[in-house]
């Protein structure tokens, strides 16, 4: 995912016609929040198609993920051979449905923090009834020199029905 | 818990005296990141005493803990009401011993985060034996306007051994 920033092209055009009118409109302040939201669905997409290279691609090169009975797991590389030792032990397993729903987006300067529902139904492959599971995840966002927003931090509990 | 912002009279002080010798030395600039660890003594302080209002203070009006198998709490009041559960629950508890390890650190303005390991032994009361249990933390902190940093966001998971 490639979010877009202000085109400079635009921002120079506007500044240089202040005084010759009719001047076209500034260019709009940036959506922070619509920002997030494209990274929102960024992921699950990625996680849906079971996309790992899509997945480890919204990390920042030093985040880390907290999952439970383990230690942090720091770093893109670490996380990436996570994610790969993962799909490794589950040969079989297709991802039939991954619903992720967000709150609480709150934004200060290039970081931002959410949280998120998910509900995930995993065919296992074999004749194993599908996995079914909810948790729910802590966010910790950074925006990156090109304008995207990566995941920094991230931990996952158990959600509730 | 209080921390000190810079006081207003020394940087008063500081510049209308700079061409005027000999000038006390600057203000020093305030060091974000020992606010922080006052803030996580405060939290460990306050955990190991059982001081559920000690605790309740350490957190903004609005924010919001994440804990597993249940839905987000949020809010103050709703976080106090949680804890005074957990007290009434287990009238017999005492913690033995409270650590609490963060790392981490990281600062943009008046937000920060930062992850914890934490490892608490509690006394249940009769002949029952005491839980011993490990836990991890992401903690998203916010600086108030009195200079204060408190819990916005908290996260908790199982840890390792």
């Amino acid at each position: 995912m490639r979010l877009v920033a202000p085109a400079l092209s635009i921002l120079v055009l506007s500044s240089s016609c202040a005084s010759m009118p009719p001047c076209p409109a500034p260019a709009p302040a940036p959506n922070r929040r619509a920002e997030i939201e494209a990274f929102n669905r960024a992921m699950i997409e990625a996680t849906t198609r079971m996309d790992d290279a899509g997945i480890v691609a919204l990390w920042e090169d030093d985040g880390v993920t907290l999952l439970p009975q383990a230690k942090p797991i720091a770093g893109k590389k670490a996380i990436a051979a996570f994610i790969a030792q993962v799909t490794e032990a589950n040969p079989g397993a297709k991802m039939r449905s991954f619903e992720m729903t967000c709150s609480g987006i709150e934004i200060a300067g290039d970081v931002a923090s959410e949280y998120c529902d998910e509900h995930q139904v995993v065919d296992i492959g074999g004749d194993k009834p599908p996995f079914d599971g909810r948790g729910k995840l802590l966010f910790v966002l950074h925006r990156g020199a090109d304008g995207s927003w990566r995941l920094r931090r991230e931990m996952w509990n158990q959600g509730s029905e």
